[in-house]
């Protein structure tokens, strides 16, 4: 349905051609400090005609809070808030509209519920996400202010320009390739990413995306990519076995993002080609913790990606997402009309000629939901367990040496 | 938490060392004949001890239906299987048990839950799956029964031994190679993929994968791999949007399943790299329909994997999962202890070198579950609509002609 | 949280001094004509300011559509609903907000939240139901449609000005008193209950009630009533064992409606001084069925309110709802401030005397969100079932007679 | 469905004769002591045979605790329960399986589900509530550890033979009968209530119950009653606005015990026809505390029945519910069949002639599964609000003078 997350809870409505679109968010912690100018900054990283990489529709895409913020903060009641479409009449009929369009949803609309909205786009179009970016900075804020978690997406690859450590290697000693991508995901920040409209941190990788995405909007096509994220800062504890491992809910929430085709976390696809020994994170002990303590374990690789039986492991959490080519494209289409009849679909107007750019910040929203919600969930266990008298334990539950040596304390 | 699914729900239960492992089916359809042959066969397709390729040890895992069926048939009522652990006892305290095991769940699970069962295993254990796979079989009979639907996971690399298709190109003139992958997807059957104990039904590469993991196991090390999975006759309308698109809860599902780093469907990570006039799949009318009844359209290409905007198309559903090695491995691991002490850890025991053959029947009981659940909703709402008194549409939001030249009817 | 029901849902959103006040309905069946004129009129009938009987503060709360229905016919998408808030700045402070209010929420929601919405309402103010009753319209409008389901609730009480049914005696040979309210059950309308402001439809102790009431707002002082609701014309068959029992979810539903102290069904309280031979209500065939269809059979009486075993068996729901008196009255009261000082709270301002006339269409709507859930997960049960394979059954499974002497068939 | 509660989730399964009934407690806190005898308490007082009250049927009901515990130490994990039913054979057709019971659920099950488990009783039968019981037992075994919060519940009327409270009046100056009531609400005990196999604490009240419990049992009949529940020491800030109140979610879950028909929470019904001035409970500062601390307000009097704006208010919650006389009588009944041929029903067998002393731990357990969940729900919800920065707020938001004399600090 229309509602994502357990505790923390997004609900969102709102098509292409509808008055508005919006959310409500459920669950916010109350007492936190919002204002539109917290929601703003990344609903406007996702809006249209940003630069000459994206559809040029230009809209403002300003939101406007309803409720659950007064003065200035959270109340901790529901937050709704919306986002007018500028153009909100419903679509004419044209002669187009006897066509499904290839790879859209048009076709599949209708045979789900009977009839589609009149825009093509409905609830598919990317308009939808809008109120997932609002959510998502909500949610971040919090994160943000109580975690110091940050959460950066950036482009990893157009089309076939890949930043090279995807073609790296990573068999045991790490290359020099891999040694690189783990720097950058210690530090990439959200100012690199912005600092290219093609949103890719790696300089020489962007300028090749960039011509690859204007010769594919030159030649009326369009091209995939994928946005790699990664998330610092996360607390150890996030993620509910067995069902809702905080990679299985990631998972969710990124192929849950329009023309997503693919998702891997951490060693991801080509963790499948390692040895066990070598793909093994070995425990150390983190740098500059001089007592030993239990919760200052870290790992000397990162090939789990953060995440150990679902559940957050300290580290950071990175994952890459896959993006197959916009559906739209401005070149004739040999297909057929609903009716089955063969013909050509001349598609006009505005489109991206690759989605990545204007993804990245949909990404971390999304990741932002997930995580917000894996939090409030783990603090309500934790907060629980602390409460309980103290019972001593079996040192095999604990990862302690037993006190006395027949293993019972 | 440990509950998948809206209207077709199953919780499970159960750790590695206590009196069984099972699961209440909440949900199920009335009046399916139903008996625990029905559940045993996948059962038996998981359970350990199989082959040499998997861990030696041995166990039954003999369901039994505890409740909501009666005379073989099901009430409508829940439905609780379970199936007994063979030792129960808990774990006795070992040296070992002093080391957080490398890319195991014991540190994390102490981190979240601030203890965890005693034997190593406990909830993260593979053990867990076994709900899973008794809820499944009951979710793919109904399938199968009113759909005709046929779910078939095989194991498409172990290693960087992979059948061919996973490295062909697919620029539009699709190669024989994508041709022959595409032909195996429609016909490939269970039979086909028991054939050999690897569980990959192209034999060139089920040899080599064979001799993969015998190396592997010889070398006390272990081996990751993918399986991919086909689902066929699956109903049109499947799939909701915004947030629970069919492919996000199938991503969500294989990513719950233990080792699993991967997911991708239909064109997946190859897609990103085509342009779009090839990537989009045409649509045709599906042979033999000489009535072009709207309900026949048919895709003359399938990278979108069967789902667009979230919702099924009735071409096949095909997607890939990756798998990493196993972490548990017969060597000596450098690491260090709960409390920060590096030592050496010495593994014993058996393992699976490869999980990718017994994972093939968890692929598919998820995969199962989450479509059972997607049919029941769309059910509900295809009902609720049919006995909506008839309305006239607009054309646009039909996909037919006006009958009058201003687009009204 | 704000969400009710799980396959047609409702979220809310909204304080009494945000910008305004709406929901999202999600999961409403596509391709029903739908426009705000359909909404509206409930609204109307909750709004404040309609009567000298409710607060003179006058709102025009007008619905506003924002998604989900195009040329005035459902999308099957979110449904997004608004209606502004005329006043809609924060509250000031005053001297009285020193004081919590006696049996208001302003104590306890800064227990539970840290803080609480400046003015005195916040999310516990009656706006909020502004939300549910607009969903409530929708729900109502498919369910008239497609089943002729009528929903009509109406004042039965006012303090101790109680309609004659509540006091009667229901010993088996049913008072006249009982069988008049028994046929007002069966034919009671919108109409006769709005024939007078009092929404009672029983002249004798409306205008009793109307003097009660009047005389109490005279007095500055607030009086409180109750409401009883009859739901005609359900399908059987609706209604989840065990938890989600359909008298589960209407209490569930009905004690989350601002000022309510009780709840019950059918023969209620007074039932359970009832003898069991007289309780049960008897299968007849019900008049007019010459068939002896087991889809036709009746109950001679209605002690169990429609509901048996949680399920609807086809007879008239009813049930009755206790309001508490408002808690806002024009009086002093003496009390203590926040940090525990005595003192007099002097409240002025509007208020609604008695509230049950007004919480009439709340009533209704939340009746109609409990059963349109109840009709789709229903819907999606019987399709299911109804698509499986014929199978025998044990004739002590279908209430049938063995079609051989030995009992099986 | 069979599930209950978010974040501490009960799931059951059973009929009365299938194997085992049982459930799964998911979201238990980690680290409680737990063990079998901790269950079984409440098990043993709601099994049959009793006493010569209730059936004479005698089951043992052992429960058998699967997983989630290990060395008597809850793991976090779900936590299986069984109980396995002594004859899980199923039933054989007789000649009364043509009648459909009078106010049983033979009919309605088979209106829903299109067949119904071959004995009558199936999943409506009350063994569907031993796994409440035990689910029950480990939320109140944490709730009374860490807040020390008491549940309990006894009988307050069977037929017509009330306590005297149900009887007195409540004018604000509270009768020495109100007070009474109250004051047995600050002390009573389980032991108390058990001193009696009728469990009325009241020792006059109680003979009269017994008698006339025993007059109906002899007369083949039988009666129904109402069971009084008090939870003493609850935290405030319990409850979510506004669909899932405290009282709305203590509606659902008592509604949802069988054979319920009516709950009032506070002053309930009797409440109804109160003046507000008299109805509203003065704020006052709690006996002993000198500090004016705003977290130790407290009432003069208790009408809000602990819960003001569907949150908790750290006065006793105490509520009442309604049972009807049981449906199945040794007597002869004229009803007809399932195909509507009238005729004369003889119900032969053991039976209770009131449920209401064996209700008593099922009303308590239910009581105890809502707190629990909104516990934890609310520990998640202050939690993050104290790790949040601390930032000013407006006077009118928190109760406090402000500052300096412009309302703004």
């Amino acid at each position: 349905m229309s509602t994502f997350g357990q505790v923390f809870r997004v609900t969102t409505y709102g098509e292409s051609h509808c008055r508005s679109v919006g959310c409500i968010v459920d669950g916010c912690p109350p007492g936190m400090a919002l204002a539109e100018s917290d929601v703003q900054p990344q609903l406007s990283r996702r809006r249209p005609g940003q630069s000459n990489l994206t559809t040029p529709r230009d809209e403002k895409d300003q939101v406007e809070i309803q409720s659950g913020v007064e003065y200035g903060v959270t109340l901790g009641t529901p937050i709704g808030m919306l986002v007018r479409n500028q153009d909100h009449r419903p679509h004419d009929y044209t002669e187009t509209d006897l066509y499904p369009r290839p790879s859209h949803a048009d076709w599949t609309y209708i045979e789900k519920y009977g009839l589609k909205a009149s825009s093509g786009g409905g609830r598919a179009s990317a308009r939808e996400t809008i109120g997932r970016v609002a959510a998502g900075a909500i949610a971040e804020k919090y994160l943000r202010q109580v975690y110091g978690v940050e959460i950066v997406a950036f482009v990893s690859s157009v089309g076939s320009v890949r930043m090279p450590f995807i073609d790296a290697e990573d068999r045991g000693v790490q290359s020099p390739v891999m040694r690189d991508f783990y720097q950058l995901l210690d530090r990439v920040s959200r100012a690199d990413v912005d600092a290219d409209t093609v949103r890719c941190p790696d300089a020489a990788s962007c300028d090749r995306m960039r011509e690859e995405i204007l010769a594919v909007k030159a030649d009326n096509d369009s091209i995939g990519g994928t946005v790699t994220c990664v998330i610092r800062g996360l607390p150890t504890g996030l993620g509910e076995p067995c069902f809702d491992k905080l990679e299985a809910k990631l998972a969710h929430a990124m192929l849950s993002i329009p023309a997503t085709k693919g998702f891997e976390i951490g060693s991801g696809f080509r963790g499948t080609e390692m040895r066990g020994h070598l793909h093994n994170d070995a425990w150390v002990i983190a740098p500059g913790d001089a007592n030993g303590h239990s919760g200052r374990l870290s790992t000397a690789t990162n090939h789990s990606g953060g995440i150990q039986g679902g559940i957050s492991n300290g580290q950071h959490v990175y994952f890459r997402l896959a993006f197959k080519p916009p559906a739209t494209i401005s070149r004739n289409q040999e297909t057929c009309t609903y009716d089955g009849v063969p013909g050509v679909l001349a598609t006009r107007g505005r489109h991206d000629p690759c989605v990545v750019p204007r993804a990245v910040p949909i990404v971390e929203a999304m990741a932002a939901l997930v995580v917000m919600d894996a939090v409030l969930i783990q603090q309500a266990r934790q907060n629980a367990a602390r409460l309980l008298p103290t019972i001593p334990l079996q040192p095999c539950m604990t990862g302690k040496a037993p006190t006395e040596p027949n293993g019972k304390e």
